[in-house]
């Protein structure tokens, strides 16, 4: 079974966009996920296709409808994952990400304008998504990023050797520094450990690097670990698990 | 002067993509912003074209070269911030997002692979920026986003109306939910504050509702926020500019 995706947008033509090419844009035409974009638009019930309107209250901006964003929702939803790219959505992470690419696909909606009606989210059952913590100009881009980070890890995208196992977030822990040939380049040169060919030494000094990249560049990231490893000896592990929903 | 990107990777055909649309690509068509691809595989040495390298010390996967991206970085250089789009990197903000869009452009660096040489970083003073805790295919899509929320604060791009003062982050909260009519759909009613019309009670059941979202969605925002709130009376707004680098 393939991951199915789709998306609900007032701008289609922007899918798949950059996810034809690559990894990805190779996975869709193997049919290893499929990608549907419904315009909400073609829900509008007016003369005028309105999907938007002033927000109760007053301020700048539009507000997307709930009945006709729900309408275009109804038109697709099957059980899978509802959910919505927004800055006030709960920060997606690297397990959330696992889980919804071990699952069926998602239906992902896209905000355009000030964002949705308030109410859809709880009469649908929606997940609020945010990529992080800065203003797009629409939940396109956003769920671009979701879909790529998803697809990678659908079985059969990526080979076995890059199954992603030491990759930054997956230990709790930021991955550690990369160096390939030339040896020497502008008068810097490789550390000597990783030349070494002691495949224990290159492993611990892998290790200490990752702890003190995440301790100096992400110390959020780092008490989150250390809280994680004083509650149980493989608290990592565990801790990953947990945050899966 | 317009804002000038420039974007460092082993698919220019994946730019513009969805910038060519909407409100980023009216903007491109205008002039207020340009945009550049710069092909890294154009500065290879070798007969077949290589970009990479196993990685020193062993393990899965390839390492983009520093000297290959350094030329190409070089021909491209001009004094703009030269950003790298990596999961090892500082997450990306709000108020970088402003600074960013005040300058001259940027020119931006995607990985694929297991990434860049990190001699490169020093190198050529790179700033290394993660738009979130996940792993993406490459740095391409989160370029995008990078580029979209950018553009939209270049001066001309949105609406003098929607300037963005009010959005999510900007305070250090999250903004506060939004409805519009129908006022009563699915036996769900608009707040009836929202209705009244007095509009200073309105604005305190948003602050009030912006406070209450961002305690429970976020504490790790709102902790933050406290913490500038005692630091100063005008802690936020400090708090932002602090942030910018």
């Amino acid at each position: 079974m393939s991951f199915a995706a789709s998306v609900l947008t007032l701008y289609p033509e922007m899918f798949p966009g950059p996810l034809a090419h690559s990894l990805a844009g190779r996975a869709l035409s193997e049919g290893l996920w499929t990608l549907e974009t419904v315009h909400i638009r073609a829900f509008a019930t007016d003369r005028h296709r309105t999907v938007d309107d002033t927000p109760a209250g007053g301020g700048a901006g539009m507000v997307l409808r709930a009945d006709i964003v729900a309408a275009a929702l109804d038109s697709v939803a099957d059980g899978r994952p509802i959910l919505a790219m927004t800055p006030r959505g709960r920060p997606l992470t690297q397990a959330r990400v696992r889980t919804l690419a071990a699952g069926p696909g998602a239906v992902i909606l896209c905000g355009r304008f000030e964002g949705f009606d308030e109410r859809l989210f709880e009469a649908r059952g929606v997940e609020e998504v945010s990529i992080g913590d800065y203003v797009l100009s629409g939940g396109e881009t956003a769920a671009l990023v979701l879909l790529d980070a998803c697809i990678r890890l659908i079985p059969g995208v990526m080979g076995a050797a890059s199954s992603g196992d030491e990759e930054s977030f997956e230990s709790g822990l930021l991955e550690y520094p990369h160096y390939t040939r030339p040896v020497t380049w502008e008068g810097r040169t490789i550390p000597e450990v990783l030349r070494s060919g002691d495949h224990a030494k290159i492993a611990a000094w892998r290790k200490a690097q990752a702890e003190s990249d995440t301790r100096s560049r992400r110390p959020d990231l780092w008490e989150r670990h250390e809280g994680a490893r004083v509650q149980s000896p493989s608290g990592a592990q565990r801790r990953s698990k947990d945050e899966e929903r």
